[in-house]
């Protein structure tokens, strides 16, 4: 990966007959129907976006598919959480099908998770499977959801309980876009980045201590921090596809994170993911000293980074406080990553030392949020 | 094959690590515990069913997992093709989440082809994807629509246009829930069975012309020729799992037929699936005949031995009159084996030598219709 010039990055994602590459680079928008056209010939498309990210980047993109000669359509949904739905699900399905675009054309994800995850299901289902590319224009998005073949929607018993494994054809990762992201996003995205450091890359963290102010100012090191990130993530995916080992590990602080986030209902004025993902990690880290399995040293460096770039650590840090330890413990165990009724949590022996957990006893989670909601 | 007992016949679908069995017999349901805890231990179910199928089977398979110690919650949908529909999907998901079923537990589908097609695509999607155990209870799902792994529902586009592949860990199919079924619906799930012959078995075509009394009559007979069946769309599903290639096979007849069903507004009083594709696999052989591809002998002797059984052939045997060769041609150009505007047909050589044939020429489709058409 290289750091001197603007040429984009490649990162493959090695998933045999569906493998494929994320192109990672300043302006890589504006090559997307050169990049979708040699990946799939004759294709057609519909871009899936929300309104805001429309106003910013649509042109772009479809001055750039027009230019490589793929006729396209586009969805719009409305912006937010709320889109994960089956009513805006069964509304891009319809549009899809209204477009008449056939097995062999593309559904393109142009936007941030919300985007994604939909635009994904519903290429995942139309005609039992279109093609998918993923245009993520957050950091989040960049960093983790537009990568892995996740998709799915939220539903009263909570989010992302329905989808399916759909692996895209393409990610094109536009690291100038996230020039007009707010602070608050970015620095949410940022919180996964730091993960893939925290699970079983210490020296990606380390120089994350020392570069995180370039990858927030837009340098070199944000396109090398996005492209190690993907690598991270590309790595744990290509080995266990499905969740059904290894790949757990990237739900580091994420069990904690989906409860604080039910708590919250989903309010992004209180709490967005990247958020809950950090005050999880650090509850993690600091869970697993509790329980003598790393050192105190490490979840005290954890929080030090993650709270020097400005992302909450703490149970006190979630705004219009929380409801009592009984009660996040029964978010957590309605989580998905619940096996046979046994909790399962993502622990650590230290920094880039992460394990999965399975047994981990109720009665001392219980007993850790007591301690951490107290005053 | 054993035809001399009772003992079941297991037919193996060969899909590696997805591979699975398909166990034929009568009275089979009164195992389904067994069968399921000896594949799936520890699972919990949600058996997805309809009201109709309830009345005659539920309490045999409820008996059957409690006996094998499976504990189990009642979906129940509205009979009939209706309730292929997001609508009665999203129920059904938000069912199985209600009874805090986890990622390894299993959905059961007890019913004909819209409850399996509806419950598979539920199973497939309730945390991106649960266990998925067929019980099918007509023949048109036994020979059929349960073995393969396809699963969706209908828009207001056309039928089956949603879903994605989900192969089931296993199918049940219990020979004698055929008893109760109605005659004519008994005849449309003997046009499938007949199809694999004409497809590539044309010693099964024969042996279905002899023996096909017994067949209806509950015989011996019977489970070979449902067992034969399965082994035959076994074969062609462990050759191309996801319709990239030789499983358009298995489409003979049913261009013309969704055309039909299409045009007939699925008003299963008029015309149901397998009527269609009794009509379609007479209308293939014709138009094969008519473009010189095949002996117009054959495609008499079709037409001969499904009008024997009671089955429609014609046009004209469409109860309700049917609109214009033009507007039949647009149904067929909107179902979903058309790729790139190409009109794709199986059409054949003779009894038993299909194939797949792309670029036939919309003009001579249209005059076919239109002679086929005229009084």
């Amino acid at each position: 990966m290289s750091t001197e010039t603007e040429a984009p990055v490649v990162v493959s994602v090695d998933l045999g007959a569906r493998s494929y590459d994320i192109v990672i680079g300043p302006a890589i928008l504006g090559s997307a129907g050169v990049e979708i056209a040699r990946r799939i010939p004759g294709t057609r498309a519909a871009i899936v976006t929300d309104a805001n990210v429309a106003a910013a980047h649509l042109r772009t993109l479809r001055d750039a598919l027009s230019a490589a000669g793929i006729g396209h359509e586009v969805v719009t949904i409305a912006p937010g959480e709320k889109s994960k739905s089956f009513a805006t699900l069964q509304d891009t399905v319809d549009a899809i099908l209204a477009a008449r675009l056939e097995r062999g054309d593309t559904v393109i994800a142009l936007g941030g998770g919300v985007v994604g995850d939909l635009a994904g299901f519903a290429a995942a289902i139309v005609r039992r499977g279109m093609n998918f590319v993923q245009a993520p224009t957050s950091l989040l998005a960049q960093v983790d959801s537009s990568v892995g073949g996740k998709t799915g929607i939220n539903t009263g018993h909570g989010k992302n309980l329905v989808g399916v494994f759909h692996q895209p054809r393409l990610v094109l990762a536009d690291t100038a876009a996230l020039d007009t992201l707010p602070p608050r996003e970015f620095r949410a995205g940022y919180a996964e980045m730091a993960k893939y450091g925290l699970i079983d890359r210490p020296e990606f963290f380390a120089w994350l201590e020392n570069n995180w102010k370039d990858i927030f100012a837009g340098g070199a090191a944000r396109v090398e921090a996005i492209a190690r990130s993907c690598r991270a993530k590309a790595d744990v995916v290509a080995r266990d596809e499905h969740e059904v080992g290894d790949r757990a590990l990237l739900n580091l602080g994420h069990t904690f994170g989906h409860a604080l986030e039910a708590a919250t209902c989903y309010d992004s004025a209180r709490l967005v993911h990247g958020e809950g993902v950090a005050i999880g990690m650090a509850l993690a880290h600091r869970f697993s000293a509790r329980l003598n399995l790393a050192s105190p040293d490490d979840a005290e460096r954890v929080e030090a980074h993650l709270r020097e770039v400005g992302l909450p650590t703490r149970l006190s840090d979630v705004p219009g406080g929380l409801p009592d330890a009984e009660a996040l413990l029964a978010y957590i165990a309605q989580d998905k990553k619940v096996a046979r009724g046994a909790l399962t949590f993502i622990l650590t022996r230290g920094i880039g030392q992460a394990f999965i957990a399975k047994d981990v006893p109720i009665s001392q989670v219980l007993s850790f949020l007591e301690e951490n909601l107290a005053p």
